[in-house]
């Protein structure tokens, strides 16, 4: 992972954001989870500077896509009361960065969007991931 | 938004919320989501100070009533966890204030009120928000 | 202590630092501390929501002038380490209010101004108590 | 302020911290303080996430420049106790943004850099500051 790498992620994220009529910020973490780049689209919501860099380091965090978290987060899920503190935001837009192109075992960073649905929101980190896997 | 603006803001909700028997917080904030003006009635609950502000902020930060978002961040909703931390208040009270008197396209401001029923706080909230729209 | 001499002392330390060229916040807290009125003069620093409540709130918790707290806090001061954290404003701009109009011994409020210099922010905040004492 | 500008200052910042032989981390926020674009170079230490955005966001909330602020904060100084909380970061790194390209009277965001020196910080984001003006 580096800057210039983290930059065209967001830059993937974005022209996807685009595309769907989404109005985002993004933001792309390393393995310990810290801030690599961010960028919040003209317009896009003040809540994105929270909720983008949380949902990167969660899903670095709990090595897993904050959509497949939500579920484990409910009452009567297994992991019910992660979602309650921490800094963690365990719904949808969140993804790991597996090494080997995504092919490895090891993480060693994440991507995290929001400000558009959450349907909008996990295409454009998973268009960011696609850019990181065939880079 | 200006200091003005907003202290009239707050005695519409004050009005309103003497009109239906509540005895309220209320808070008005920028575009930035930071305090311009707060008022406390007579006999209002402490929580005021720290709710009816951050659903002004909440309503800023996520562009949406935070009555609409109540159902959201419930279990099983989209945005469950949300309601945890960030210092986002998720329940009915705080209304964004869209620019062109309500008709635009830009939130530049928020209102939140705490104190009351939910029912009440949001017609106290949107007792400002309709002066809002009409000055 | 209500609202309605809340507002009027906001509007006396507003008229302060029109007079001095300072643009200022100002808030009015109750016996506990918590927020009863808040004003932020248009064009005030967004600096302005946190410290003025701050410095209201430690003037009533040390019942003190935070002017006057400020040499105590100071390295080799018999209070050092209380700026730190807990919330306390130690520099000049908070002002306790005694009952029995400043003649009292019971602390039922507090003022606290942030935006100009700290003589400005104390020469408003003194504005307050005087409509204070002679309401 | 728009993204395509907080890119181009993050970019300024950049050059000159690989000019002077720093390694740093550069943010760029808005008028309310919150994050427009971050970067952090190859190798700068991950505490730049936490300093360059609150260098920025301190310098957008008291509208100075946080190495003016440095010595206010100081023990004696009249700000002392300022540096512990509330998210200020209070040495050197954060310059505010006046508007009409630095002539105006109103600040319409921040820049803040930590990585290397405080005076390759400050110069990094003088640096970046320089392009707004110009731009």
């Amino acid at each position: 992972m580096n800057l210039e790498l983290a930059l065209r992620m967001c830059e993937a994220a974005i022209k996807e954001a685009a595309r769907s009529g989404a109005v985002v910020s993004v933001a792309v973490v390393d393995a310990g989870g810290h801030l690599l780049a961010f960028q919040r689209m003209d317009g896009a919501e003040i809540a994105g500077p929270a909720l983008a860099p949380g949902k990167a380091y969660t899903a670095v965090a709990h090595r897993i896509a904050t959509a497949d978290l939500a579920p484990l987060v409910q009452p009567g899920g297994e992991l019910y009361g992660l979602a309650a503190g921490g800094g963690f935001v365990c719904f949808g837009g969140g993804v790991p960065l597996w090494d080997e192109h995504g092919e490895g075992d090891r993480v060693i960073g994440g991507v995290g969007v929001s400000g558009g649905t959450i349907e909008q929101d996990v295409a454009c980190a998973e268009a960011a991931v696609a850019l990181w896997e065939t880079s």
